[in-house]
């Protein structure tokens, strides 16, 4: 559906001469047309809005271009509603969206009047007594044994997050019993799934239970946030998501409901991160290092620090080789594409068959755009790498710059050395 | 074998109420006991050093109470050479062991005179082409299919680490022939065992090894590093290793090679983080939220951010409780400790039996001194914890402060905001 990245091979080399990898690079258009994708797919629904996972990319200049394509943020923490702030994105352009919620944290996005979504029936009168009670709020409803999703968020039983059904009833009534003006609900119980079959389930499970919250609390939702989840075909041989062709089922459950006069008309919103920006990222490194022992290894110079995913989960990244001059030969070879970090989990890929490798290729790591440089960690004293933005106009700028070892200390007192 | 930690509820109470929650202390006298430890397991040994592990806590006041107590830094990046660089840490009490290896990091190890760990045959011409070749040389073998140890470092011939047997002795004849004078061993197969025949085996073998490499390339191994891989006992039902009885045995297989004349003297050096730093520190985190869903929820003011082992790889860390006001019951209840990101793994305890906790209770996380503040990430927006010292004049000091919003985006430009 969301279409690959479409640099040639001179264009990363001509990148890779002006600027030291690693590195990220960002794709505006193709974050624009995601961001576009999502408003179209549920452009029937008049309030529609998704909320960016600020989490998948902080990035400053990445939230301009999505906030500019009329997307929302979904901030997790302080710093990202802080980062918000700054941007001047406030109010209903926010969800805040957490759990086990510092009260500093909930009086930020009262100030910002953010829509605030409440991750346990407690956090009410922990927002009241910290913050005040905001007109609109919203919770997030964890369906427990109703669903068993077998995904990285595992299953809804075993998490942490949201009220139950039961809870939920109770919530809405309290809530309302203390004069708040709006509602809105919200799940979020899967993680990157491409099984389209599931968001209309979701979205009609959703439906049916604002008629039942109606119907037992007399509580009027006016908005349902159908969480994040949409997943990213990260292999080859998986099929990208149909988001246009979820979005009209939605439409088609929802039509069913409000004809039937049981569901009266309600925003939906979503939160989705990857679906985003994964694919608009990629992380580019050069081979330095090759090693054959008991395999056969390709060194890079990027490593878990840059991209943690496939050392924490084993996940899937799709690389792409540039070669640094005419390849002598044309053929493959099966290898271990690792990091230099002293952590046998620093691999890229894991027995992938890749052409032939010498030092100074680039290899480009795909789909990096989200949850990517996010999760950087600087274990081993192995700094972050900078981030690139490729812009409409085809101009490259530096949207972060690479850390330095003075960032590495910069916590420590050096005068006490 | 290594003592628990002895602070009491009042004392740590007392800390709380000085220093926000949540804080990682570490206690220097453990630090100082354990580094003392490793000296006499091996003080039959003449030329014995341990090579703390610097990845596993990288703050200068730890590596200066190690160096102190005669320990060397094992390094293994840029970051971590300058850090030893600036506290005067240099020649031979640094041993870098790297993979994968960026030039910059082998051109300041041999400026530094370090002893350099090679880890490939091809880095040996890498090294001579960047930096020049220093007078000692060590190499890491890696043993392929001679062990079949299952650990977090996985089973040797997946491991990306090391030299082939065969590439060992090509690699000292290559060495010896470009006129390199001293000559090390290297072999790290494991990581957390408590198993200590392991030990000794590992050992024995490299001990024949020196030997086969003397029969065969008639070079002179000067030293052999046994690696790390010491493990520590971080559920209360397992046994702590007794180094000192490991130290023993293998006393016994040295003598008795070289009693035989065929071991000449060899220096024999450890490269432990885990054993030395683990104990040393504990995470104490504030019980900020209860939640009763489908299971019970302690949430706590730490996270992943602070302390990734738990969510990434499933690791045990002990959990014990400082009540903030008198118990009102003594009973336990079964529940998750959480943090706050929005990663459904961010729990430090699982289906953990806990005395009854409330709001303003504090925990604290047992041996996290070793891998905990180091592999911290900023993931979601959540900012690192400062560290405190608790030196063995009673004094608090803190050696880290708390991360910032500022240190969060530092790497950004906010002019362009």
């Amino acid at each position: 559906m969301l279409k690959k990245l479409k640099y040639n091979d001179e264009f990363i080399k001509s990148i890779a001469e002006q600027y030291p990898t690693p590195f990220y690079l960002y794709d505006e258009e193709t974050l624009r047309e995601n961001a576009r994708l999502f408003n179209k797919a549920f452009e029937w629904n008049k309030g529609y809005k998704e909320y960016f996972a600020v989490k998948a990319n902080p990035n400053p200049e990445i939230l301009k271009i999505l906030t500019n394509e009329g997307l929302g943020c979904d901030c997790s923490s302080l710093a990202e509603l802080l980062i918000c702030e700054r941007l001047g994105i406030v109010g209903e352009n926010i969800m805040f969206t957490s759990n086990d919620t510092p009260t500093a944290e909930y009086i930020k996005a009262k100030q910002l009047n953010a829509i605030i979504n409440l991750d346990d029936i407690t956090d009410l009168q922990t927002l009241e007594n910290c913050a005040g009670l905001p007109d609109i709020i919203c919770f997030r409803w964890n369906p427990g044994p109703l669903y068993n999703v077998s995904s990285v968020i595992g299953n809804p039983v075993e998490a942490k997050y949201g009220l139950t059904t039961k809870q939920l009833f109770d919530a809405f009534t309290l809530a309302k019993s203390k004069g708040i003006k709006q509602f809105g609900l919200h799940t979020m119980i899967a993680s990157n799934l491409l099984d389209e079959n599931f968001f209309v389930t979701t979205a009609k499970t959703i439906f049916d239970l604002v008629i039942k919250i109606k119907q037992q609390t007399n509580v009027n939702i006016s908005f349902v946030n159908l969480g994040g989840g949409f997943g990213v075909a990260y292999k080859p041989e998986q099929s990208p998501l149909n988001l246009i062709k979820i979005g009209k089922e939605i439409n088609a459950e929802y039509e069913k409901l409000n004809n039937a006069g049981t569901l009266p008309p309600i925003k939906i919103f979503t939160e989705s991160g990857r679906l985003v920006a994964a694919e608009s990222g990629i992380l580019i490194t050069k081979v330095i290092h090759r090693k054959d022992t008991y395999k056969k290894y390709i060194g890079v110079d990027a490593s878990m620090a840059n991209l943690m995913r496939p050392g924490m989960y084993g996940a899937y990244h799709h690389i792409t080789v540039v070669k640094n001059s005419i390849p002598k030969n044309l053929s493959t070879e099966i290898v271990d594409v690792v990091g230099s970090l002293c952590e046998n989990c620093d691999k890229f890929a894991v027995d992938r068959e890749l052409p032939a490798l010498e030092i100074n290729d680039l290899i480009a790591i795909h789909d990096a755009g989200a949850h990517g440089y996010a999760m950087g960690f600087q274990y081993n004293g192995k700094l972050r790498c900078a981030e690139l933005l490729l812009e409409k106009s085809g101009k490259i700028r530096i949207i972060r710059r690479a850390e330095t070892f003075n960032d590495y200390i910069a916590t420590l007192n050096i005068n006490n050395w």
